[in-house]
């Protein structure tokens, strides 16, 4: 049962394109080269807010390479932040491995078939709502949103209720003032 | 009843990301640096010529703190801007005793969870339609389009038309020639 | 009848934001200043060149100012580029005037209160399919599509099929094969 | 019958705006010149690798001219790109000469009236999900995303599967680990 597996989660692990965003890669034409730009939600920023408070860590894990994962990453105290990773399962026992963590320790939300490697081992898997079907078809849990819309947020409540943990965090979240760090220009 | 605490209304406060927004926050590399761009709908921007004339203040509340945000705040000659605002609810307090109203006499927009303090305290707490669950659960009102999609003309709308100073608004809106002062690069 | 109207159409007009886009105007920062960004939909694109087959005349009257729409309408050639048009109506007059047409011989396309005044007096008034929904209910003809995603589209063919020259439209548009001057970085 | 006609491609042609986005043409002003950004799907990243290894080769024809467009498709290692194509059939021909191919040995995916003339005599006509009316109508196969949400994806699929060559591409693409050559900005 999804519930069980959720209650041995301590670390969250996600793709980026296509979970912690809505698959989009805005290419932007810059000289000879190109930016790319990527929408990340706000609902998942807090997600990684309350997952911190429940005491999950969380991780990215993405083949693809760009400057703007490594400036969200930042921005939101990811622990874990592997791009360029070809192979995700082995990424993903480096991971473990680091955290000291078994497999059914670790929870992953993925959306296409180069996450199904990582979701076939790991203690939980998760797809987003618009994953491909293959995709689906092999998680333990649909999330209600989709990738960019808040798709990881609903990974960490779960994860949290599951873990009678939810409620606290949220009271920490909005006990928590301190000043804000980032600025973005 | 909603439509008697809309009566009371004078000032109208809002998040910025999920509400003025669809929650997106599109980063894009610049150097070392990156920058944060959001889409405003243009349905809001009207909103906010509408209160103006309807005599309801305006004011944003928003954890976050981006030029983006500034940029169009002053494009909207928004009364009140309050970015790297964590702790929402003392925030409130200050932009109530600024312009001398009780709690009851200001609305609030929110879609998440830092939003519910004031949400719980002010006059008449409005979610979009796209809000968390757990937001829209102590709502007064859930508006009919989502953050960033007019939420913001609805909430506008909602309390003008419970003052009955809609109408007036809109006539006074659509004779109003004043030429534009704003241009945009 | 509306069709009985799209039969005198010799001239369309539109609104910028929220019917040529889906209303958002994406904010980047760009040192104190900031750039504006909209999103403009190819099926559109071919709609101009459908209607310019046809023998309909276009233009833009749209209140807010942007190097962006001005770029815009130069790449599609529309004849009339109306910005920081306060008085929308009086702006119409002034088309009309130049074009020597009578008011039943322009449409117009809009989507907000702003677009009422000339929807009310134009020969053929369209609303978006996501029109607020004031706009909507003055409207002779609701497109299919909503803003940014065809609806101009939409309007250049239901004026060319009441008409009976859409067909050849099409294939004329399909038999130019002029080379394409446009070319953006 | 479709997927007796899918059975003979060895070459998937597609349009770009519609299809591998969702038609939406971002510009930004950039001095008196401007920058088109567009946005590409994820999961059409991955329906371009898995074509190369079920030995599907792939190209793009489409009548604008974009720096962005060149810059995708360096990266997603498509053979043919050919921009500026106003008359799409004549270089239809041109890359079937190229490639030794028959039409009936090439699909194309579109979504617009400009798609027609190739879907009419190409081996397999796809029009992604929210095509303009008429390109549906006239294709064999509507794939079950919409442009720019991996449309690209399921024609891909569609083809391999009807040669039985999806799961082994899929079980190619997983053992893959080439470490990433790309890197954006």
């Amino acid at each position: 049962m999804s519930k069980a597996r959720a209650k041995k989660i301590k670390l969250l692990l996600l793709d980026v394109d296509g979970v912690m965003t809505d698959g989009k890669l805005f290419i932007i034409p810059s000289g000879e080269s190109m930016l790319e730009a990527k929408g990340f939600h706000a609902h998942d920023g807090t997600g990684f807010s309350l997952a911190r408070l429940g005491g999950i860590k969380t991780g990215l894990i993405t083949k693809r390479i760009s400057a703007t994962v490594h400036l969200r990453a930042r921005d939101l105290k990811i622990e874990h932040v592997y791009q360029g990773a070809s192979d995700k399962l082995a990424t993903f026992h480096e991971i473990l491995a680091k955290e000291k963590l078994k497999p059914e320790e670790a929870a992953f939300v993925g959306d296409d078939i180069i996450d199904l490697p990582v979701m076939r081992v790991c203690g939980l898997a998760f797809a987003v709502a618009d994953a491909r079907e293959d995709v689906k078809d092999e998680a333990h849990v649909i999330t209600s949103h989709r990738g960019g819309e808040g798709a990881v947020r609903d990974a960490v409540e779960y994860i949290l209720k599951a873990q009678g943990s939810l409620e606290r965090a949220i009271e920490d979240y909005l006990s928590d003032h301190t000043p804000v760090e980032y600025k973005t220009q």
